[in-house]
């Protein structure tokens, strides 16, 4: 896939050469002396799967070659309940303790329009001038694996920029927020009062991905009752970390301080039980499970030129095959 | 993956045979009989990934060749705007008009617990002892292409039964809504009046998938005003189809005629245009590659006992290689 971006010539100042071939080494270069443009058009190519994808993540792996992983949290909560007004309070925070802060906002709700919305990133632009702050949206598009593929490059482009902390801020609607619990470290789960949130925290297994409960907007009327809510489900779950609960006033920066020691105190929980290598394993596994599958399914897509999978389709529909004999068929014929 | 529901003997009246296998050939028979314990066995053995899956399949292809396929019609919309009450409705329309339902309700939001909530079966219960009606719900478990690979078996299961209209309906979130668009001929999206919902459709990319907008609660204030905000927006797209917007008050049947309507119409416009017969070329195709998918990823899954995994895993962490050549490492294990 080459977008329109892939093919103008002469602009070498975003890392391309004079034939419109993307100079990889030279823009990881750049990126790892923190070019915040480098930064953004790695990210853009890693999101729009350009064809330079294994060779920037080829680089980017060498260029991050013992060197210390960095943090990655987390975001995510219902439409509503100050996400963004969170990451922000939180990137703050990390950057008052003198650390490079990175911020991906994942938009897993717009696989049609191929382009992330606008309004995360309007909202932080506080931080937009800061040379110590990354901020990149963007969209999870497509079917299988959109977010498990992309996201792991790109939180690798901003580590590779000397990012330490990496919020990963997404909606928590459906496979979004496992998807971002499976990259995080530490995942924080934001509720808001009077949103039934409770109840909806159960069904949407937040319960099981969260490692630090937020109640947001604790200054409305119904904070406790959430947070009741919340500790009594938490009881009903045997784990070996119990999410601490902490509420906050994110537009007043209230609680901020507690925000971030309960990440602490998850990190250091990860560290001492060895889970913080353990989870660091799967995902790598899951990385590479996520690149084959996608280069399986590029092959599949190769045969729909070709008209083979359609004529398997056309089998199928007048009960000729069925289709697992069809699947056997098309995996025989990629590989 | 064999639950304990597959060990048990000598209940040859569920299709087993006495040493614990399911008899597949005897089961599908029962189900296109029409027998509803045969059908929610089936729709169990599929939603549990059983080995006679791909058996289940190739009989039921065998018994439904040729015959007519059913009409697949998805319900969708955020949590409260009445989903289970409008599928009620259209239940209760099409009996009306003689015809055999099948309903699923596909939880989207449960990945980890293993089991539907049956919140949405217990509230439509009306139908329980309908014979003409069969309702089931399915978690929609796991990572990739969950609901793309079980969903059309349990569909097939539902027409071998008899059915002639199968309604799917799935909480609107993130990626089930598409997924449900995929698999059905009319994707008919509820919203309801003051939940922001009209912005929200925009976001959620439901203008791309929706065929009947229907607003439900229509006697609440503000329907209007929801109404008018989505043919604003529709105003906006081009499609050959322009999606009907329709009131309704589910809970009292209003409205319930102008929906059945809207569903007819899309459904001749399908048929005239050619796109019913396209639609279904694109949904065997998915289907062959969910299932081609699957069995890769089970073979993957295979090498996680062997360790080579792992082994590839720790090497990209350690950087020794890049998770883009350990993919390919991958895929020349199992293949």
């Amino acid at each position: 896939m080459t977008g329109a971006g892939m093919t103008g010539t002469g602009r070498t100042d975003t890392g391309r050469t004079d034939t419109g071939r993307t100079d990889v080494g030279k823009l990881v270069g750049r990126a790892v002396e923190g070019e915040t443009r480098a930064v953004a058009r790695l990210i853009s190519l890693i999101e729009n799967g350009a064809p330079e994808l294994r060779a920037i993540t080829a680089e980017l792996c060498a260029a991050g070659r013992g060197a210390r992983p960095a943090r990655v949290i987390g975001l995510t909560g219902s439409p509503g309940v100050g996400k963004s007004t969170s990451t922000g309070m939180l990137v703050r925070a990390y950057r008052e303790q003198g650390m490079k802060v990175g911020v991906l906002a994942v938009d897993p709700s717009s696989p049609f329009t191929g382009g992330a919305l606008l309004g995360d990133r309007v909202r932080m632009q506080d931080h937009a001038t800061d040379p110590g702050v990354f901020i990149r949206s963007m969209a999870s598009r497509g079917h299988l694996g959109g977010l498990a593929w992309a996201t792991p490059q790109a939180l690798r482009v901003l580590a590779a920029a000397g990012c330490e902390v990496i919020l990963i801020e997404t909606v928590g609607v459906g496979q979004a927020e496992v998807d971002i619990a499976s990259l995080a470290d530490t995942t924080v789960v934001l509720l808001a009062p009077g949103m039934g949130d409770g109840v909806q925290a159960a069904k949407a297994g937040i319960l099981e991905v969260a490692d630090v409960f937020v109640v947001n907007k604790a200054d409305r009327e119904g904070a406790q009752a959430t947070v009741r809510e919340l500790r009594n489900m938490l009881g009903l779950v045997e784990r070996p970390w119990r999410p601490p609960i902490v509420t906050t006033v994110a537009m007043r920066g209230e609680g901020r301080g507690d925000v971030v020691e309960a990440i602490e105190a998850h990190r250091d929980f990860l560290a001492e039980s060895g889970e913080l290598a353990r989870r660091r394993l799967v995902r790598a596994r899951d990385e590479i499970e996520a690149i084959a599958l996608t280069s399986l399914r590029s092959a599949f897509a190769g045969l729909h030129g070709d008209r083979r999978l359609d004529a398997l389709a056309g089998r199928v529909l007048s009960g000729d095959t069925d289709p697992y004999t069809a699947a056997d068929e098309l995996v025989a014929a990629v590989s």
